[in-house]
């Protein structure tokens, strides 16, 4: 019995139904709204109340009114759960959660699959579900940003869109500059035969870190044929090593767009009796936790991932909230943290 | 200007919109429900359509009519961002996703932390912002079976509820008997002095797999006296095996409540020199991945999760739909599987 069904109908107050209970207006709204701090006899006397006059105490009711559902997304197109495992994601959710301590808005996290999933969680979406989204590991293909520039849904990535980086607002590290200092990193050092294991090339940080490798090369004077391509996993970056060994056993130098890559690379050379730093010098990208407990410790990038997924928090709170930002992008550094691995 | 706020206006319907936006019903259908395959100039017309008439396509409309998000959350009561990186977790979201796969419902992930997060959690699930919630790594004092309990949300609890396991549909392992055979399987390999590292004494699973060591002991006439508590994750069952080799120095046999425990574990035995399995054997639970990949590969229980959460979701579409179902517990069995740490 809605009220759209019935326009005509008187619809019920919150002080009736916390007089049809018997309890008073703040102990019928905290049951409403939670039900902490209320007795079992009085939730459920307030629940009787809800029924027997038909009260909607919903988020429908409510939000026609401000049109808020007060929770923003976390959106993840990956195929697989199993990418929560990378440190990425806590350090991401860790970020946003900081900048909504002091909020009553609930984060949600969606993993958006790439088949039929990414229509679904469109119209999730765009049906304002949330009242806006930040979006995090997006791939070429996952057609997020013609949902959601399309929509009026505020929305903030984590990383550079694809397509229509100008119209979405971003924050992101830079990564041509990172790759490109990560690898004039290992020149410094010494290494002459450098080679690179790629992120994802439907990435633009995949995309952004070999540019910067091979602007390094260029400037250099150095080669940049020993490419293989990783997909921001260990098994990845293992199985990538195994290529750079085989088609280019010279190299003595190994940029791995992430750390969990440069992990798996790690266990490659070891395999294959290559010591590190001795015979091949190796620095990864990313520094949340991965570099610093393998054996030989990384060097790496720093990827200040909790700052940028903060930041993003706040842009999208601003956008939600209709405070005019700057539609610039927000760029962070990558500096080279020194370890063992080169 | 909602319909509440007005309800003697005429509400501009679908036809309306598409008409005012000169395209079909069914293109102006698509640009508002996820604006797949819509071209930009038809996406941008039913936009300014929607705008000039002040039609709502939003869930809040919709839903006063149906009740219905279209979504279900997952609930993780942690304090940390971290615990996503157990592959519990990722297991979890697997079985879920599942059964949801034909399904034009959205998985929403929640973390809700035990501080004032709890409060925030609660109130976005009472005001019914999904249509139901599995809840997943329950502890005693995040208080959500009282939430839930007094609230009419379906929901399904992943392992049994600390209170009220009668009135809320739950489905479990048979944590009591995981716990007996992992221990009855050390003791029949030749086991004497059997420790174990337990998990949080605030969650079923952490005191039910201890019950079952106990019994297991008991009625095999050996000491109960080892036991060291652990978190669930690796550097807890590491602090904990340290406590076990300083309390109990002639441990030769340990249950470690989960593989990330007994992972931890491994690293401290090695250590502290001594062998695995022969100066102590070591058995974990799960056997998740983790326990094929630790050196030696660990003895361990199955923990179905994947078919535990597959099934915890149809229950809750079930109770959704308001279908009947049976209010028995699903309890799922666990088996011991052999590899070399026992």
């Amino acid at each position: 019995m809605s009220q759209v069904e019935r326009p005509g109908r008187h619809a019920p107050t919150l002080e009736e139904v916390a007089e049809h209970a018997g309890v008073s207006r703040s102990t019928a709204s905290r049951a409403i709204n939670g039900g902490l701090r209320v007795s079992p006899e009085a939730q459920s006397a307030v629940d009787r109340a809800i029924v027997a006059l038909g009260y909607s105490p919903n988020r429908a009711a409510r939000s026609l009114v401000t049109r808020r559902t007060d929770s923003i997304a976390l959106v993840v197109p990956e195929p697989d759960e199993r990418v929560l495992s990378d440190p990425y994601f806590a350090r991401t959710l860790q970020g946003l959660s900081a900048a909504l301590t002091d909020t009553e808005i609930q984060l949600v996290l969606i993993i958006a699959r790439r088949d039929d999933g990414t229509q679904r969680t469109a119209r999730y979406l765009r049906n304002q579900h949330v009242d806006g989204a930040v979006v995090v590991s997006h791939h070429r293909d996952d057609s997020l940003e013609e949902v959601l520039a399309g929509s009026r849904l505020p929305c903030v990535f984590v990383g550079r869109p694809w397509q229509s980086p100008e119209t979405i607002q971003y924050v992101d590290v830079d990564n041509v500059l990172g790759g490109r200092r990560a690898t004039e990193y290992l020149v410094q050092v010494g290494c002459r035969r450098v080679g690179t294991i790629a992120g994802p090339l439907d990435m633009a940080a995949g995309v952004d870190r070999l540019a910067g490798w091979r602007e390094a090369l260029a400037a250099a004077g150095l080669p940049d044929h020993a490419v293989a391509r990783g997909d921001f996993t260990s098994s990845g970056g293992a199985a990538a090593m195994e290529q750079l060994l085989r088609e280019h056993p010279d190299v003595d130098g190994v940029f791995a767009a992430s750390d969990l890559m440069a992990a798996g690379a790690l266990e490659v050379l070891r395999a294959h009796g290559r010591a590190v730093p001795e015979d091949v010098r190796l620095i990864g990208f990313d520094d949340l936790g991965v570099a610093a407990s393998t054996a030989p410790p990384l060097t790496t990038m720093s990827n200040p991932v909790v700052e940028m997924s903060r930041v993003a928090a706040e842009v999208l709170l601003d956008q939600v909230a209709g405070r005019a930002t700057s539609h610039a992008p927000r760029i962070f550094g990558a500096e080279v943290v020194v370890r063992a691995s080169a």
